[in-house]
C-alpha cells in the first residue's frame, strides 16, 4: 500500500503536494483555492494537474490568477463566479442540480455552485432572486423544485429561504449562507444560524459563501442518483 | 416639578419604589415582573398597585406567586401565559392585535403577548402552529392578516415565519424569538438574529421570550390608530 | 392566481426580479438597496421601478450610483443619508413621525429613517445629539415627544437613549442601534443588546444602522393610525 | 388551493395543526418533537397521525411521553435514541444509509439517525466508535463505506471525523456534530465549527445533535438514487 | 526580602496559603471567597484569618458555610448579601459611598457592595430601585448624589443607569453590571457592555454581579480621599 | 428649571448641542470626540468651546483634525495619544496619576489617560513597558507605586497586568485594555475580559483603548482626594 | 497492515471499541473518559484494559462509577481528581513534572494533571495557592521551578499566572484553564484567552479544566527528556 | 536583588525597556515583535540587543522594517516567514523538531515556527501539505514522525490534523491554528477550537498563525530533552 499511496500524490515544488489519485479515490478531481496563493502558484498547480484529470477547476480565482493560464486552449473564466476551467471533453450532462437564491447580491454564490456542479457533469439550472419578501416568486415554481435531483438554495440576511424550500420540495436540499447583509447580520453568520435551525427537516448546510462545496456535494447526490441504478 | 415627581413614586420597603404615576406619564401602569421576586414581595407590590391602576398584572408568575393573592375577588391567573391579572372593570376592546406562533411551544410566549395587549384593551385574537415548514397553513390567510391594526409573530428555531409574515402584511409586525428550539439555537439567539436581519421591511424585534413586550407595544400601537381619530 | 402571482414580478434580467406588485400587496413600494451592486444594475432597477410606483427610493447608494440617474427631472441624493429618491408627486404630509439621535455620529442613520418616513408621507421632525450624558436635552422635550404618532431613537455606544425616552413616552418607540463606538462597542452590537434588553416596555428593535427599516416601520404605524379613522 | 391547501392540515385543538399533507407534498410524513409537550399532547398528536401516515414518529421522547401510547399494538420505545415508532407495515429496505460515529457518547445521536432513516425505509448500518485518535478503525473500512449511497458520520469534542471520511468516500456525506466535550466545546459549537469548515469538499452539515435531520436528509438521498431509475 | 515574604503567607494545609501580610502590603485583608469551598475549609480560612486581621470576611456564603462559624461572639451573617462578617472593633465611618440600584432584583449585589465597603470603614448609604425607566426618580436626588465621595452603581438589563448617573455626578463611578435580566440579557453580559461603552466619561466597571469587587474599589476611593489630607 | 437647562447647551447648528453646562454639572468641561468628525465640524466645536471652558481636548484627532486649528495661539496637537489641546492658563497640577503600560504598542492609549489627566489638573507620572514577562520590571516599582492617588494600567494581549499591579498597590487601580495582539486577542477583548475577571480587587477597567475614558476618571478620582480636604 | 491494524482494536459490544494497540503505537494506554458513560460501561471498559496495559486509568469518575470497581486488588479512587487507577506495578518515578495552581478552587483540575503524570511513570510535586494576587508566593520559588522538566500551571478567573511563571521559567510550560470565577469568566473562557495570548513565550495550552490531557503531555515531555539520552 | 534586577533591563528611550537579563534568567534572548512599531524603533532595538545575545530575532518584520538593518553583516531576512534574523555563530544543531502543516497557505506560519527554532539552535525539518483530506500523505509518515523529539502541527479551517497526528505520534505535538480558511473559519477560531477539543492527548495549542510561539516552546522541549542527559 505504502507504494500506491506515495504514487498518488505530486509534488510541485514550493506549492504543495498535489492528490492526483483523487479522481480515482472519489470520483472526482482535486480543485485548487486560489486565495492566498500567487498566480504563478496557480498556474503551475493548473497545469499539472492537466496531466491527471479530464476537468481542472480553480475557484476564487482573480483576473490576475487567469492572465497566465488564458492561452491554454478552450480554458475559461467565468467572473462572477470566480471560477478558471478546463475541460478535455464535454459529456452529456446528467441529471439536475437546481441553484435557488434569494436576492441579486447572492448570485456569485449561486454561480460558483453552478459551475461547479456543471463541470462535474450534472445538468444544472439556476433561479434568481426569489427571496422570501416575495413569497409568490417562489411558490409558483412548486412543481418544477421537485424536476430537479437535489436543490442548493443560496440566501444571506434572514438565511430564511431554505425554510421555506424545505417545506415544499421532495428532494434534498443543500444551503449555502452567504455574507449578504450589514449590521447584525455578521459576514453571514445569522443566515447560516438560521438554517442550521431549519424547522424544515431535510435541509444540510455548508459553509458561508461556499458554493463550491455546495455545488460539489450536489453533484455527488445527482450522480449518486445515476449509479444507483447501474 | 420636584414635589409631583416625588408623589409619583411609592415605596413599598425593601422592596422598590413603584412608579404609580406612570399611568398618567405613559398612559399605561407598572407591571411586576415576578421573577427572582418572593411570593410576598410581589403580593405587596400587587396589593399597592391595586390602589393606583384599574388594571394590575403580574408576569412570569409562577403557581406560588398567585397564592397569597387569590382570595381577592375576579383576580386570575392564566398559568400557560404565566400572568396574574386583576382588572377593576372591562370595556369594550378595540382595534385589532392578531398574534401568531410556529410552533407548539411558542404557545405560552405568544398567550402573554396576547393576554398583555387584552388586559390593556385591544381586541386580541391568537393564531398557532403556522410555521413555514407548512407554508400553506399562513399563505391561506392573507386576507384576514390585514384585518388586524398590528401583528404579533412569535417563532424560535430559524426565526423565518416574521419574513414570510413581513412579505404579505400591510400593517407593522412585531417579531418574538423564543428560546425554542436545541443546538445551535443559542437559546433564541438564532431566530433573534434571523429576524433582526430580515429581508421584509417593517418588521422591528423584542427580547426572546418577551411576549409582555411585544403585547405591549402591540396594544400601543393599536391603540394609537384609535387615538389619532379623536 | 398562479398569473396574478406571475404578472406582479419584473425580470430585469441579470440583475433581479422586480416585485412591483408590492405597492398593491403591501401599500409601498420596493426599495433598492444599492450596496453591492453597480451603478449601472441601480439605474435599471430604479428606471424599471418608475414605471410601477410613484415613489422610487434607492438607499445605501453612493454618489457613484446616482451619476447615471442625475439627468431625470425632480430626483435628488441626499448625501448624508445615502437616499436617491424620486417622487412623481407630493402629497401633504400625514401624522407626525419623530426621529431622535444620541451623537453627532448618528446623524447619517437618523436622517436615513427621516428621509424614508418623508417619501412615503408621513410629517417628519428630527432631532440631534439628545444622548443620556447630558440627560436634561431630552427631559425638555418631553410633552413634545408625545405630540408625534411614533419615535425613532437612533444611537450608538451603550446604547441607553430608547430606555430613558421609553420611560417618557405614550407613543411607540422604535429603537436603531448605530456601529458609533469603538473597543467593546462591536459595530453596534452592544447598542443593540442595550435597547433589546430594554428595561422600558414599548420599544422594538431593527438591525443596526438600519435607518431605512425604523424609518419604513414608523411610516407603517403613522399610516396604521389615519387609516384607523377612515 | 384555497381549498385543497385547508384540508390537508388538520387542527389538534390547543396543540397544533398537523401538517397532514406533509407525506403527498413532501413524501414523508410530518413527525412529533416531544420536547416541550406533555405525554397528553404527544399521545394526542401521535394518534392523530396514525389516521393519515403509515409510519409515525415521536423524537426526544422520554419514557413519560410512551407512556400512554404503549397499549398501541406494534408501537416501538427506542431509548437510547429517544424516539417512539409506529409503523403499520413494513417493505423491503432499500439503498444502504451507514451512519458512522466518533465515540461511545455519540451513540445515542447516531442511533436517532440510524432509527429514522430505517422508519422510512431506508437500509442501514451503524458503527460506533471510528474516532480520528486511533486513525486505523475507519481506515480499515475504506471499501466499506463506498458501499453505501449515503454516510452519515457523527461526533463531538473536534468535530475532525467528517473530514477524514470525507477524504475518503465516493459519496455524500451527512454530519452530526455532538453536544459532546467539555470546556471549550460549548456544547458543540466547536464540532459545529469544525464541520462547517470541513477541507474535504462532499460535506455538509446539520444542527448539533440533531440526529433526526441528518437521518431524514440520508434518507432522501438514498431514496433519491431508487427514484432515479425510475 | 525572601524571609519576609514567605512570614506573609500562612498555610492553612489542603486548603490554601492566607496572604495575612495583605493588611500591611494593600491595606486591606484578604477575603474569603466561599462559593466551591466547604463549610469547613471556610471555617479554618476564616478561624486563621481572625488572628491576623480586625475584619474577616466571608463572600457568597451561604448558610450552610454559616453555621460552622455562628458561635463566634460578634459574628454575623447577612442572608441578602450572602456575607458573614467578623469585627473586632468598629471605629468612625469615613467618608461617604452611594450605592444605587436600578431595580429590585439588583438589591443582593448593591447590598454585597454596601456591606463590603462598611466592613472596612466606609460610611455607606443603599439607594433602590432608581432604573431609568421612571428616569424622576434618579432626577430627584441630583444635589444627593454629589455629597458622596463615589458612587456605586448596580443595574442588569440594559445597564442603562451608570451613563444617566454618570452624566449627573462629579464623583467617581463604579458600574456593577448584573445578571438579572433573560432571553438576550446573556446572564448580564448585555449589561457589562452597555457600562463598558458608557457615553459618560467617568465610569469605570467591576465584573457581573460583582459587589464585592466595586464596595472594595469604592471604600479604596473613598478612603484615599482621606488620606490625601493626612 | 427648564430655563436653565436651555441655557446649559449651545447648538452648532448641523452639528450637534454642545453640553456647555457640564463645567458647573460635573466640574469639567465636555470633550470633542474627533473620529467620524469632519476637520471642518471639529474646528466649530472647539471654538465654541473655548468660549465656555478653560481647557479644550479633542481627541482621536487626526493632524487633518488640527490643521485647520493651528493658529489658535497656545493650542497643541499630541500625535501619539491624537489629542488636540488648548488651556488659557495652567496651574499648580495637584496630587499624582501613574500611568504604567505593559508593551511599546500600548503607549499610545497609556499618553491618551496621562495626557488628559495632566489637562485637567492633575500631576501625572508615565511609566513603559513593565508587562509581566519581565516581572521585575514592575516589582522594583512597589514604592512607588504606592506614592500616587490612582494607577491607571495599559495592557494588551493577556491583560495580565492589572492583576499583578492590583496585587501590590493600595491605591485604587483603572484598567484599560488595548486591541495590542493578534489571533485570539480578538481586538483587546481577550484582554477586557482578562482585567474584567482579575483576582485582585481593587480594579475596575473601562473599554477597549479608552485612555480618555481611564484618565478621566483617574483625575477625578485624584481630585476628589483634594476635594476631600477642603 | 489490515489484520495488525484489525488486532489492535478490541470490541466491547455496545460500548466501544479499544484502541488496546495504542501502548505500542503511542507508548501510553487508551484512558476511560467516564462522564456520559454508566458506571457498568467504565467497569466493563476498565476490565478488559486490564488485559491489555499495565496503567488504567478512569478520568472524570464519580464515586457511582467507582463502585463496581472496588474489589479489585489494589484499585484506587482519588475523589478530588475524579480518578479510579489500577497499577499492576510500579517503578521509579522518573523526572519531575510541577503542577502549581492558583487557587483553592483550581485544586481538582491540579490533583487530576498530577495523578495523570504520576500514573504513567513521572515524579511529580504539586504546589497550591500561588496566584498573582500575592505575587511574592510565585517569586519566592524561581530556583526550585527550574529543577522541574516541565510545569503545568492551573488558573482561572483572569488566566494571569501562566504569563508570570513563563516569564520566570527556563521549562516549558503547560498552562490549563480552569472554569473557575463567576459573571463574565463564561464557565473558564476568559482563562483560555488570556493563556493563549500569553505575552511570555514558551507557554501552550490544553482545554479548560482538563488537567488529564495537561497532565498527560507534561509527561510526554518529562519521558522525552530521560528517552534523548538512552 | 534590587540592583541585579535593574541592570537586567536596558532602556530604549520612547521606545521601551529591552529584557537583557533574559538571556540569563530564561536561557533564550527577548525577541522583538515588529508589529505596530516603526522600521526606525526596530532598528534601535535591534542593535541594542546584538550587544546582549548571540542571537537577535525579529518577527512579524516586513521589508520596510528589514531596510534600514540590512547593512549587519550576516543579517537575513526570510520574507516568507517575515522574520529578520541575526546570529554571531552557529553551532552544531541539536535533537530535531519537525515542522508539519496542512495546506499550502499555512506555509508562512510553518516557516516561521521552523526558523524561529532553527535560530536557537534545533535541527528543523519542514514537511508541508499533508492535510487530512487526503490522509496517506500523513500516513505515510508515521515511523518519521517518531523521530522527532516534537512535532509542531500547523492547520486552519478545520484544524483537524493535529488530532490526526496526535493519535499516530508518541511525541509532544504543538498545534498552531492559522487564519487560512473563510466564512465561519472566523480568522482561525474554528481552527482553535477544534483543536483545543482535540480528542487525541498529548496536543497542546499556542494562539492562531503564532508559528514563533509554537517555534519556542518546540525549542525548549527539544533543548530540554538534552539537558536532561548532562
Amino acid at each position: 500500500m505504502q507504494e500506491s499511496t506515495k504514487s498518488s500524490f505530486v509534488e510541485v515544488p514550493g506549492v504543495g503536494k498535489l492528490d492526483v489519485g483523487r479522481v480515482k479515490r472519489r470520483g472526482l478531481p482535486e480543485v485548487i483555492y486560489s486565495e492566498h496563493k500567487t498566480p504563478s502558484e496557480v498556474e503551475r498547480l493548473f497545469s499539472e494537474l492537466m496531466n491527471h484529470s479530464p476537468v481542472v477547476l480553480a475557484t476564487r480565482a482573480s483576473r490576475e490568477h487567469f492572465e497566465p493560464l488564458r492561452a491554454i486552449p478552450s480554458i475559461e473564466y467565468h467572473e462572477r463566479a470566480r471560477i478558471i476551467r478546463w475541460m478535455a471533453t464535454r459529456g452529456e450532462p446528467i441529471g439536475l442540480v437546481k441553484v435557488l437564491c434569494a436576492g441579486t447580491s447572492d448570485i456569485p454564490v449561486a454561480q460558483e455552485a453552478a459551475i461547479t456542479a456543471e463541470s462535474f457533469g450534472s445538468r444544472v439550472e439556476i433561479i434568481i432572486d426569489v427571496g422570501v419578501a416575495g413569497i409568490d416568486r417562489i411558490l409558483s415554481m412548486r412543481e418544477e423544485l421537485n424536476r430537479a435531483a437535489v436543490l442548493v438554495v443560496v440566501a444571506g440576511m434572514d438565511g430564511a429561504l431554505p425554510s421555506v424550500v424545505g417545506g415544499l420540495a421532495k428532494v434534498p436540499v443543500i444551503a449555502v449562507p452567504t455574507s449578504t447583509g450589514y449590521g447584525a447580520s455578521f459576514g453571514g453568520v445569522s443566515a447560516l444560524l438560521s438554517m442550521i435551525n431549519s424547522c424544515s427537516p431535510g435541509v444540510s448546510v455548508v459553509n458561508i459563501d461556499n458554493g463550491f462545496g455546495a455545488g460539489y456535494q450536489a453533484h455527488v447526490i445527482n450522480a449518486q442518483s445515476r449509479r444507483a441504478c447501474d
